[in-house]
């Protein structure tokens, strides 16, 4: 097999040579923070490939069937680390990881785009309608994951919690938002693939041929589970020796890690003043997450010992629906320059503080 | 008396019959879950001559007082249910309808609206300036709303709720409210006519004669006052024998059974590609409930032997505030399609969920 | 030294002649409700003095250094009110104070102004842009205040509150606050000066010699500084012997006396159609306070035996976040009404309800 489709991202080739060197430090060391930080690093290249692998697949399959293999396999990373994370029973560090996604996302990714991007250029344009449309998407998740806290809230008062009944909202709050979203997908890649257009279309010639992207495909998922088992497996040690909550490990550096290789993507469009591609990645993968990633763990964990429900920290709603407010201040005109960018980093890092001194 | 007029209306004619059948009914099984479900039907077409009488005799009257009998009698039915309730101290089920009918009316009916619209039409498009402003006059209503219960829950950190306090505070936002509502009219029916114009022009020629419409809306009013007070008899024993809860029933039954025959008109329009009419029938209708229904029920309850305050459930106020944030998002480009009422209908369904597991 | 250019001033100099009749008060009578009304009306003129040297002095000094001035000394009153207040360790008046200036100022300032200058003129219009950015600094502001409060609940609920954690949060919060100010001012005074231009370029010209400018910022300053002591100083007894909560006295009395001078321009710019000057008068206090004084005083506490946390009541919290929302909605589309102005003015009177009955 020839391997020079891979030439042009040496720095992922070299990020990768992390993969084998986590699992001699896991034989060696054994689960911690060293093994932690190098599995969280490793990962990065590999969910980058993953997401090269799906695109380039994406192209040869046509606009229809490539907008829906990107749109599962998108977030896989943060799936299987998730998936690895609820088979250990880590349901709060997983729901954490959401909330974490979520908000790096919007405020994160999108405002240091919107930061870099606009520090070249004075103002940057993007598609007020598709961006309008994932904004009200994401109001509707926030409203699904508010509801069973709410329950919790009321129920406390009422004399009682009934962990079956979360459990039942929490099933039925996920079916609703998973068909929003098949809805969703039905909207931007079948009726109304025109307002997404202009997005869709860039770069839509095939650079891999069709066996070589899936084989990028299946191996990267592979590595994928296999450094998010070391990388979980590290992560109770690693957060103790260094006395750090659930909430801020999962809100915080799972987040970070999981989203990493978009991250980079996203501010390096905005450098090349394509902003719409930029609101784009940072807003679809935030609904993924949100209409996706979250009610799809929600039925998978039933099938564990420790089934997760919805009901979030009232922290991790508070920044939710806090950053959905934010975001949709920011985009409603189109248009972004440095400043809107800068205000949104502000506000992640004051949610940062916030989940730092948090108590456990 | 010539009856032609109502000629057209064959099927709120047909379903009227079931208001006789409704009384032979209580007076054979008395109040129950049968009486409950007949009478609920039975109201529905006098709701609809109800409205339709107001209509006709606000064509006679000329724009202005016309637009001031509709604003009145608009919510008519709902008003004569909810009195009857308070005369038998169902406060609660009262507030809960009022709530069901706000979160009805900006997520099912004007979902449907605009997903039954846009499966016909690719986009529908609407006044801004107008849905701007019932939005504002929404988000105004809300605040009121969610001030007792703030107090509620401030005092009771510290010390106490005191009731008489409770009805005082209600009673001076009920009194903001109304001047509101009295200074919207002046607004939309006076001296910005012309932003509301192209909604309350259509068509302007009466069809019927200032006598027929005005025996129509007395004794459409005098009927739906009679099956509305067998309908709020029953309304406690059925909820009992079905094991519902005062808020399911408020929120949800009662609330769609007060509204059932504006619902259908604005998806009707909508069809129709008339979206104008439909946002203008959802928002106007509700900001009618949360700007006079409301406070009128707080000064009206006065009377009775139980006041109703204004203190919210936490669960209502979160979705009245949520429902609130969404359709603001969704309504501020002045278009639609159908994926936007799709996602209000989504709400709808979340909502539905939650308080259908809500604790008693 | 000519007087001459006070002479436009007469009413301002007829009200300063409370100030030594405050004196005298405070002297004769002592601290209590007679010298806290005559320094509190005192204090307006001297505020505007203040205001008015500022704005001299800064045309001397050109736009970008002028733009500083105003923006640092624009709030100066309210300041140094709130530092002599914190200085006896009443904290709680100067958070609710804070919470007052804010909410007066989107919804009061604002709200008056739409309203008298819809009363004139039919629509008024004024930039989206500089407006939109504003509300957006204000939204990261109420996430910033909101989050220590968040702390506390969430703390409650697990064991304790930390007095020290709090305060490693408010400071934490306080310092990206300032920066998200700074960066702020740079982008309205530097990178992007053309958004807010029509505002600042109106009325280059000085007026007065930028000796007579500093002659008068020094003095009134002075006085103001000397007024805000006395003022302070009565306010406990006074609260006491009127029966009011120390949240009324903060939200409501001396928020209005700290921003009277600037209510009263904002409201006849906008009776003379220079919307976009009210609009920026009201949008820049507001931001000011939040990102700059309130910061400022977190900072400026830490000197004092009691330090101020950014922790805020419910109900303030909740006046802040709603107050933003209708603001926002009623602002999004660069015009006003009449009743917008009006519909701005309820929410102030509902949140003065609420806070009047407020418990203690």
């Amino acid at each position: 097999m020839d391997l020079g489709p891979l030439r042009p991202y040496t720095w992922a080739l070299v990020l990768g040579l992390l993969v084998p060197v986590s699992w001699t430090l896991d034989l060696v060391l054994g689960p911690g923070v060293v093994v932690f930080v190098v599995a969280g690093i490793a990962i990065i290249p590999l969910a980058w490939f993953l997401g090269l692998g799906t695109e380039e697949l994406g192209k040869h399959a046509g606009p229809g069937v490539g907008g829906l293999l990107n749109a599962t396999f998108g977030n896989a990373t943060e799936l299987i680390i998730a998936i690895f994370a609820l088979t250990r029973g880590l349901t709060e560090v997983v729901k954490a990881s959401l909330t974490g996604s979520i908000v790096g996302n919007i405020l994160l990714v999108l405002g240091l785009s919107m930061l870099v991007g606009g520090l070249r250029h004075k103002s940057q344009s993007f598609s007020r309608e598709a961006s309008g449309i994932q904004v009200a998407m994401l109001v509707v998740a926030v409203i699904g994951l508010l509801m069973p806290a709410l329950y919790v809230l009321s129920a406390e008062a009422k004399g009682g919690v009934s962990p079956l009944t979360l459990e039942e909202i929490s099933v039925g709050i996920a079916a609703i938002l998973v068909v929003a979203y098949v809805l969703g997908l039905l909207f931007s890649l079948r009726t109304h693939r025109d307002i997404f257009n202009p997005i869709t279309e860039v770069e839509d010639r095939p650079r891999w041929s069709k066996r070589f992207a899936l084989i990028v495909l299946v191996v990267s998922t592979g590595l994928v589970a296999l450094e998010s088992e070391i990388l979980v497996e590290s992560l109770e040690p690693a957060r103790t020796a260094l006395g750090l909550t659930d909430l801020f490990v999962g809100v915080i550096i799972v987040a970070i890690v999981g989203n990493a290789a978009e991250h980079g993507s996203a501010v390096l469009m905005a450098y090349r003043n394509k902003m719409e591609l930029s609101v784009a990645v940072a807003t679809t993968s935030t609904t993924q997450v949100a209409l996706f990633v979250a009610p799809a763990l929600v039925f998978v964990s039933l099938l564990t010992v420790r089934p997760m429900t919805l009901d979030f920290e009232i922290f991790e709603l508070a920044s939710l629906a806090l950053s959905t407010a934010v975001v949709s201040a920011v985009i409603s005109d189109g248009r972004s320059n440095w400043y809107e960018g800068a205000l949104l980093v502000m506000v992640y890092a004051v949610i940062a503080v916030a989940f730092f001194f948090h108590p456990a």
